[in-house]
């Protein structure tokens, strides 16, 4: 073999991936975005309404979520589970997201999947009002096998440094507020795979469904007094996730009764994992938690509305959050 | 299987990892990080000194190059290449890095080799004056072989908006700058891989030399006149890089004969690869150029001395980028 295109790098087929998502990109650019789809880099405008800007970035992939889309051809979902992944990460801080990029590593390119890939990532990224400046779409050859492909991506956010929400604002007597996650999110998948085998495939619909995006909501709650910290509910669970919201000399109970576990847990709760593994693998129907004072849980309530939200528990002296 | 440890992920095992990684990450920190190591997410000032800054983004992996350190099992320079794929391409710009994040995706989780990943890539961050904020590392199992992994990398810049290098700012007869680079950085592995067979083994140490890092030597040119746009030399090799830097109505004419290629390149080019498919593939000693107006070549030999820079063409009507 004495070519690129032997050895499995497809140049040209690179060229027509990119210029088959350019509109799909370029529709999610605001006016304050700076450069042309196809640079090196691209950029936006730091948002001048903000006195004392910080920059937040969080990075996150799919992961084995995609292994089930891969199965069943099925695309459209994935970039809501990659952006939600991402944005809400930096939703923790309050930061809303400024821009994003994301990483596609395949073994070989795939034209009418890779758009769809993308597309559904810009339609996600437009969905958090952010715009998707650019990616990398990496061939690997021989390392991958061809069909194999992985998804990651980068937001990158600005908080008001006064505003950024942390467990040190935390106080004994706060409220935890849930927000409602309809389906598994895009974590615990390769413990789905293992418990469901081949049953994955009949299921993919109520798997894939995509990840609820709660950045705007959060958002919105910028500079809420009595909003003190928050938890995006991915690996590890309810209890290791919030336990990252509060600070060393607190704890929280939080009241597994108080809301309704989804369908999809009792589904895959009914192959063999015991409860304790439901807890660190799975979100169990609570996405994304608030911290927030008692004085200030009505207004947050109806802030975050949409999200069916719950007061599923409450913050004391310990250590550590009790499931029970 | 009914634990997710059951299914290969190993939660322990990550906890285990981060906490192996927390020295090496903080290591990078300036005083303008906010947050703590483990947080969901972590943040950086944005730079006061300049008046309008762009926030400028980019992501990027070290490819199939990986698979050659995965064989012989060395990953010292793997985080320079990372870096430089990713800070290089803001440099192209004009933007410093103020924030970088790693992804990677493994198969199972290898403690050894994760911390010394990581650590080359905070070393490398270092060297490019860029803190590591943060960044997943994501067990695949089952979709991944147990001894696979995939890295990625996303760098955050700034840049004062007045001073964003580009093709619009390029005239006729500006002079093509090139700087110099001793080997492959991080492009055309794949043919690399393709070629060389099993050969590729004991020139593993050549092969794996890390990418020079052009950021902080481009970052010191800021703001001097003449300095009008800039290319990163990846796949696609000078041609394909350095056309991305003119505007429509002009071109380029580069002398293949103004600088020694590396040896490196004979090597490939000596297993029957053409002299086309070398100059597509790979950069042939030039990782970098500037297009700068004659006036100002002087001072940015100068500047950027260290990478042993030099004049390689002119800029003139025409298209493309004419190599002889």
């Amino acid at each position: 073999m004495t070519s690129y295109r032997e050895a499995g790098v497809d140049l040209e087929g690179a060229e027509r991936h990119t210029e088959s998502i350019a509109d799909a990109v370029t529709s999610t650019w605001t006016r304050e975005v700076i450069g042309a789809f196809g640079g090196f880099a691209a950029g936006v405008r730091i948002p001048r309404d903000l006195d004392d800007p910080v920059l937040m970035m969080s990075t996150d992939g799919v992961g084995t979520k995609l292994e089930i889309a891969r199965r069943v051809g099925v695309w459209g979902g994935v970039g809501h589970d990659l952006v939600a992944m991402c944005v809400d990460d930096l939703a923790v801080s309050g930061a809303r997201p400024i821009a994003f990029v994301d990483y596609m590593a395949v073994g070989s390119l795939s034209p009418e999947r890779d758009r769809s890939i993308v597309a559904s990532v810009a339609e996600a990224c437009a969905a958090a009002g952010c715009p998707l400046l650019g990616g990398e779409t990496a061939e690997h050859p021989g390392v991958m096998d061809p069909d194999a492909l992985d998804l990651a991506g980068t937001a990158v956010g600005v908080v008001e440094a006064a505003d950024v929400l942390g467990p040190e604002r935390v106080v004994a007597g706060d409220l935890i507020i849930g927000l409602h996650s309809p389906n598994l999110r895009s974590n615990g998948f390769s413990l789905v795979r293992a418990v469901l085998g081949d049953e994955v495939e009949p299921l993919a619909g109520i798997l894939l469904e995509p990840s609820v995006i709660y950045s705007p909501a959060i958002v919105s709650l910028a500079g809420l007094e009595g909003v003190h910290s928050a938890a995006h509910i991915t690996g590890g669970g309810i209890a290791h996730n919030l336990a990252r919201a509060l600070p060393d000399g607190l704890g929280a109970t939080v009241d597994l009764g108080s809301w309704d576990r989804p369908e999809v847990f009792d589904l895959i709760s009914s192959h063999g994992v015991s409860e304790r593994e439901m807890q660190r693998a799975f979100n169990l129907g609570i996405g994304f938690c608030l911290v927030v004072s008692p004085r200030t849980e009505e207004d947050v309530l109806t802030r975050v509305a949409e999200h069916m939200p719950v007061r599923i528990g409450v913050v004391g002296a310990g250590h550590g959050v009790d499931l029970r």
